[in-house]
């Protein structure tokens, strides 16, 4: 074994980088026997060096990350800041530098990811960012290399567990969105702002980051369609009970079927309770991975927290520092394939409708008829009301989006129709 | 990227073999695309020349393995031959002929792989099995690479599709074994001789291979304690639903508590209707791993299939590719942390005991003394009888298996113990 220790620059020393430090401390002897030379944690980047952080030298605390990775001894910069700036530049810098990159920073490969993987080519260094997508669960490993050798269809999965926390709680105790999120927050599973989990954005980052990987084309964080569960009823989930389903956010990543092109979506959507998704309970993740040869593959495990997420990180850290060792690097961007990717209007799925109408002859003859004009082929109706008033609830054949689009702003403009109480996709059959 | 081709040569062009082939032709762009270099099948190995394979040249098919495997100018050597001999002495020269290998042998790699590392490091080659566990699953890669920073507890999973599909076909219709198998073997689930499977040896040589993986510790297949699932009854289902279980055929890797010694183990086990693991239907297989700091972590799909199955092997062709392309190699035989691998008697869990006894007063007294007198603690203990014969149902809390033993053996010589009607070890609590 090489005894000259390879140095690894930490930047950021939160929830995720603490543990990171704290198991490369404790667990030195291992990570030396696996990787083949001791690691060494050669300085820690901190916005506040005065908090004391057990099992940390303070003589490797500094607040000036820039010269950190700009050091040029260091072998590996673990960035665990997050966000944009200045974790962009920092990791450009040790690129430039001659360092190789561990990240856990899903916003930032999300966006700018393409960009990264060419100066760290440029370089002739790695850029790993397992942590960057369901926490603990190997995914982007499995995806990039075990699954190498085959076609990926649909990847299609729970990457966010504080929306899965709210969703569960709901399921199982019928109570409404606010509730349960009140309950997210007390627990700590939600962010006092949770608007980048319940609005999407969080799991939208990681849909771009794994469509990227399984279809070997670039999709930015543009390119995914977004909707949030704020919106999500209680009432919702008793239509989804009735139907044999319950409710979840999912990050869906798909191969049209003519295969030229690929979309990329998150919104909550019914599942129906026999698939393996609709089991993973509280801020667990899952996905679930469709390809040719293989089949159907699940992955899962927990998607956040310090310990799950620093796994990640030191799994990565292992493999960039073999790497070094041997003069490689692994994998980096594939995107040779280059394919479409198409709006949410090109989506083909299905969907179930909840109507608000007046309770008299002939309306279900009229939301008939408007389904039939747009294409929409319908494949169950329940209808129940009283006093006038009734309510409609559509299953509809596979569709796209913009057709359902068109049949629902169709629908509303029908007199007899009140109100589009709520539509939702349903996934997983 | 490189033009002139990788050579590849296929051993063995079965089920496996000829779908791996077929692979290799229809996406040949995309492999050479995501190697960096073209591929080409450079010859076929088989038993049967006169076979017609379509889609293969004929000019490349050859009985002569042996000469195919000396060439010298052979990159990668997949061998989907399967058994001991004639493999293992095909890989080796392989190595010795300067090939790296890619392989799906499972009993091959559980009795031999140490040596067979060995021989891969001594000529600096590549030995890959991701296909030899778990057919498709993504499991060696996570465990070896994903995982390489964490410390790994446990390995526990349904790795045998066979035996998966005649447990849950007898739990979900009530059938005996026989009849289960007789329709797993109709259905081509079970082979003619389907010994490997229901004695559990295919499943211990997985475990042996696990086990060796997750604790960087060599673990021989006759380390492996194995009990097949030919004796599991109707009526160990019907006692595992009133413990709100299911049985399942587990192979499972412990690290002991002390953290010094492992274990690995092949039984059928009931498990808790909650846990993941009891959700796994038909022949599907699934891992649930254990580690310090991911946690939780499941890894579901088809656990063979010539589909499956090739698609780990491709994926391991495509790393064994690059690496080629790169002059480095990927990981060898971690096997530094040599713990001790413990015999059964050790292990700890928990049981369920049904035995048939005489009903009369104070038979509940002597059985719970025998119990007591070898250390094992009572959790539950159920009775019911009438016409002077009884069943008295008994769970234990956690105890060795040399105390379990111990007390079954002193129980069978109870006057008032008619015979021990079944022992079935608890999991997944």
């Amino acid at each position: 074994m090489r005894t000259r220790p390879l140095k690894v620059a930490l930047l950021g020393c939160g929830v995720v980088g603490s543990e990171v430090a704290r198991i490369m401390t404790t667990h030195a002897d291992d990570l030396a026997a696996r990787i083949g030379a001791p690691v060494e944690l050669a300085g820690v980047a901190v916005r506040r060096p005065d908090r004391v952080r057990e099992g940390i030298d303070q003589a490797l605390v500094t607040t000036d990350a820039t010269a950190l990775v700009k050091r040029g001894d260091i072998d590996v910069v673990v960035e665990v800041i997050g966000g944009i700036e200045p974790a962009r530049t920092l990791i450009t810098t040790a690129f430039e530098h001659g360092a190789s990159v561990v990240s856990a920073n899903k916003a930032l490969l999300a966006q700018d990811g393409a960009a990264l993987h060419a100066v760290a080519e440029e370089h002739d260094k790695d850029l790993y960012y397992e942590a960057a997508v369901a926490g603990a669960i190997p995914l982007i490993r499995p995806l990039r290399e075990s699954l190498a050798g085959d076609k990926i269809n649909r990847v299609m999965g729970i990457v966010n567990g504080t929306t899965n926390f709210i969703l569960d709680k709901m399921d199982s105790t019928g109570a409404g969105y606010q509730e349960a999120l009140d309950e997210a927050t007390a627990l700590g599973y939600a962010e006092a702002d949770p608007t980048a989990d319940v609005e999407g954005f969080d799991a939208a980052a990681k849909a771009a980051i794994l469509a990227g990987i399984a279809f070997h084309t670039r999709v930015r964080l543009d390119d995914v369609y977004r909707e949030g569960m704020t919106e999500v009823t209680a009432a919702d989930f008793a239509s989804a009970k009735e139907m044999g389903c319950t409710i979840k956010l999912l990050a869906i990543c798909e191969r049209a079927e003519d295969g030229a092109s690929v979309t990329a979506r998150v919104h909550p959507a019914m599942i129906p309770l026999s698939h393996p998704l609709a089991s993973v309970r509280g801020a667990y993740n899952a996905v679930f991975v469709e390809s040719d040869a293989a089949g159907q593959l699940m992955f899962y495990g927990p998607g956040a927290g310090g310990s799950p997420t620093a796994s990640a990180v030191l799994g990565d850290l292992v493999a960039v520092c073999r790497n070094r060792l041997s003069g490689a690097t692994g994998p980096g961007e594939s995107a040779y394939a280059a394919l479409t990717v198409s709006p949410m209007g090109d989506v083909v799925t299905r969907y179930h409708i909840s109507l608000d109408v007046a309770d008299k002859p002939g309306v279900l003859a009229q939301v008939a008829t408007v389904f039939a004009e747009h294409g929409v082929s319908i494949d169950t109706v329940r209808q129940s009301g009283k006093d006038g008033e009734a309510s409609l609830v559509v299953v509809t054949h596979r569709a796209s989006d913009a057709a359902l689009t068109g049949t629902v702003e169709a629908l509303r403009k029908l007199d007899t129709v009140r109100g589009v109480a709520s539509i939702m996709r349903v996934e997983g059959e």
